[in-house]
């Protein structure tokens, strides 16, 4: 049986890239009871937690091994919304959307095609880097549905809501492969089983 | 920073009944997505996982030192019709029921009462062994909203359903107490904050 300690041995080689393939990953924060917003859109049980941003599954990590960005029309508002009008990231990014929305930076591209054809080019654009799927939910499982999402790695956060936008609202198996706390929250990777 | 292992060192400590006061604990199983059960009321979405019974937040331990219990309807109607008409416990238990229902155990108890009235009951029984909230969520939930739950411990299983019966369908902030691997499972025990 692994334990959060063994688990944590491989944890640096694994969140960096040099696995063989490029992964597909939903990284995000979530409650114990699976909310990533509350029913308000608000954060505000995710920012009051404590975390070591040196500690396991640390996003500084993460991010470093990302060559592209995928997110829905929700999640690219909320971003645009609560950064100032400061981008944050320097990556290709597609947003899923019917609608119009306005662009804030050079390197996003509005889309309303299809995952899988969106998700060629997005492979083609992240190189030999990972796909990061930012939300929300639905996004992550329009991916899972058409077998494009690999990894699913979650930051719980100590707090259940009873409401709010869904972590991933479809059935998808998964295979937990590394556990550990990182200050006050619960975090894993896992695989998504095919 | 606490780590899976480190914390490991005082599980065994912690789920015996050493605590200077009795605990009341909601001890579940849960999907990543919170839920308890899928939409038709089936844990195959549980039974099929693997776990070790000696294992970090062991059931038989945690049962060891449990004096009394505490169910909704829902769950009292699951187990009975699962257990093909073997009771499985041999301690006194209060099931929250506003309808009747077959008694199948001479230590069983309907009621209809506040919580907090018998809570006050269930730990007289107790003595000094916790009283375990089998489920389901919004039992555990009305515990909470009374401030009478003290910790929620939780398997999550590796899937996400997108639907079911709710894990704790309201706001509870929580401390995480303990975290470990179980076989295919996150374990996680939780402190209530009041």
């Amino acid at each position: 049986m692994l334990t959060g300690c063994a688990v944590r041995l491989t944890h640096t080689r694994q969140l960096q890239n040099d696995h063989a393939m490029p992964l597909t990953r939903y990284y995000t924060a979530t409650t114990l009871d699976g909310f990533i917003a509350d029913p308000t859109q608000s954060l505000e049980w995710l920012f009051t937690r404590e975390q070591n941003t040196d500690g396991p599954l640390a996003y500084k990590t993460f991010i470093a091994a990302v060559g592209a960005l995928v997110m829905g029309a929700t999640t690219y508002e909320w971003i645009v919304r609560h950064e100032h009008g400061e981008w944050p990231y320097d990556l290709p990014c597609w947003v899923f959307t019917h609608r119009e929305l306005p662009i804030v930076h050079e390197r996003i591209q509005l889309t309303r095609d299809d995952v899988a054809d969106v998700h060629a080019r997005v492979c083609a654009a992240a190189g030999e880097r990972d796909i990061w799927i930012v939300g929300g939910g639905d996004l992550a499982g329009q991916f899972a549905d058409r077998g494009l999402l690999d990894e699913v790695i979650v930051y719980i956060a100590p707090v259940t809501l009873g409401a709010g936008a869904p972590l991933l609202p479809r059935r998808v198996e998964l295979r937990l492969e590394e556990l550990a706390r990182n200050g006050d929250f619960a975090c894993a990777r896992y695989g998504v089983v095919r």
